[in-house]
């Protein structure tokens, strides 16, 4: 891989696209506008949890490396991050998630009725958007995407019991779950490339973001509760199985395995119970192993970019790559 | 108005677009399916649920009425049955309600997360139908009524305070909420046909379908619970305030009105001060307002049909307001 070994920040890898984003922001909010005050209030509450513009980073940067010049690539990129919203504001209501990134949830702030009714409001506010300028094939992409995506949620909901849970469904899952989107959005700003351009930028959005996911699962497991904004091991306290615990399981000795059927079998299993099977997942490789996969699915994202054209944008989307696989948090 | 003393029946109505019908269910069923287990099991559910088929029968009178042989007619009523279904699943699921048409609800039998996510599936599912006929003009219908409608919910939502919710804000509710989907079906029904005609088969919809609404609330206080599939009051019981207590409330002696606050003070009224109630709104008028709002609706609703030429599909569409305006259950 062509990454650079220091760290590699957000910022450096939104250089290239950096007045695109700072529209992006603007687009955004005028899209999602009401009259309705409720909806205003939590709007405004969602425009300040919003993240990092990461999926509408990929767009911009995948029309950039492309030589696209999609039309209304800025407006396309506030679709996107605005389908990530409505998904995520469906999610933590299913999930009855308290906090994302450190703030209060829509569920948690407002209720889950709003919840559930404002993510409906995004999202059909997005295909009004679309419909509006006439962007049928981003339509396309992304409605696709909208419903590869609740297929994901349902799978999520039948990772809870490891025994049935293989490493194919967890990767199955976290590719509808996490990758279509990345996916769609980097094929969303090769919309005017070649086809083989335009495929091979869609399969590095999709490697991209299953490596994310898989980072994702990993820090649940690594990183600690201030630096992810939730305490770590939440995953397991909440039964959801991922990769690392896949792994091991197999691996494990009986008593470990005990320890996973006992923490899994408990409404409210304790610390020391997580703790223990953390470590028990760490000392048969299930972490290892997870950060390897993550790996490989970089090195395939990295390939893809091969055929395009040497750019700083195309630099930046393999700098993306390094980002996303040394998240830290 | 022009409709016939003898009740008219839903099968009379919808003579006139029967085999469409039936090709509407079996499209229905090919546009949701899913290789997905937990989803097919949802879907199998759901269509057991499915009722009358009463927006996919109005979209299709409009299209013969207005002799529009609209492209993909079927699959567009398919889609608007769709759509209704989605938001039932959501609506039901923010409602915490237990049965629908006397069965149980999604939330109920699966869960409230399969609820949230199946809702969003069948959404996506119906965008994707739209955008691979090519039906950009239908979307552009579609997406603002499911956002009308999601604002309407929200509306749902704060009208449990019958001191600051007024007529016109009962009337915002049930337009957004119930009239924007009958509206935007009939419209569909008339893509093809002259401006007026559509203009004015739109304002059918709508009108209908605050009628239709109307007496929604209005049998909320007179059907009794085995005929309606649910108990009867039952709006009352979760301090949803409608029309026919809107207009009785000022009307109400003071002790008639205080029993109205301890009811919605009352986090479990009973049987005893939900009877006293229905009877104190029903005897200062509040139901018989209701009952001629609703009249006065579908003689606007006739009158927009005006300046369609006579056709069998016509007289269906003016027997639908004659349906909707006696329904008892």
């Amino acid at each position: 891989m062509s990454s650079p070994v220091a760290p590699v920040t957000l910022a450096e890898l939104q250089e290239p696209v950096r007045s695109e984003l700072e529209r992006v922001q603007r687009d955004l909010r005028r899209i999602i506008e009401a009259d309705f005050q409720l909806i205003r209030d939590v709007n405004s509450h969602l425009l300040q949890m919003q993240g990092k513009l990461f999926r509408p980073t990929i767009m911009l940067l995948a029309d950039q490396a492309t030589g696209s010049a999609t039309d209304h690539a800025v407006t396309l990129a506030a679709v996107v991050e605005l389908i990530h919203l409505a998904t995520l504001v469906h999610d933590d209501s299913v999930d009855h998630s308290v906090l994302r990134r450190g703030m209060p949830t829509i569920n948690s702030l407002f209720s889950h009725q709003i919840s559930v009714i404002m993510g409906d409001y995004l999202y059909s506010r997005a295909v009004i958007e679309l419909v509006r300028l006439n962007q049928f094939e981003a339509l396309r992409v992304l409605s696709r995407v909208t419903n590869e995506m609740t297929v994901g949620e349902m799978r999520q909901l039948l990772a809870h019991d490891p025994l049935s849970f293989s490493e194919e469904q967890y990767d199955l899952l976290i590719r509808s779950k996490t990758a279509s989107l990345l996916a769609g959005a980097a094929e969303l700003g090769a919309l005017k490339a070649p086809a083989l351009q335009r495929a091979a930028v869609q399969r590095f959005g999709e490697a991209l973001g299953m490596a994310f996911q898989i980072v994702d699962d990993l820090l649940d497991y690594t990183a600690d509760a201030a630096m992810l904004g939730k305490p770590s091991g939440s995953d397991l306290r909440e039964h959801k199985v991922t990769l690392p615990l896949i792994h091991a399981l197999p691996r494990m000795s009986d008593a470990e395995r005990r320890g996973v059927a006992a923490l899994l079998r408990s409404a409210e299993p304790n610390e020391g119970q997580i703790a223990e099977v953390i470590g028990a997942v760490a000392h048969v490789g299930g972490l290892d192993y997870a950060r390897e996969r993550a790996q490989r699915l970089g090195q395939q994202a990295d390939a893809e970019l091969d055929c395009l054209p040497p750019s700083p944008a195309r630099d930046a989307l393999r700098a993306s790559i390094t980002y996303v696989l040394d998240r830290r948090s």
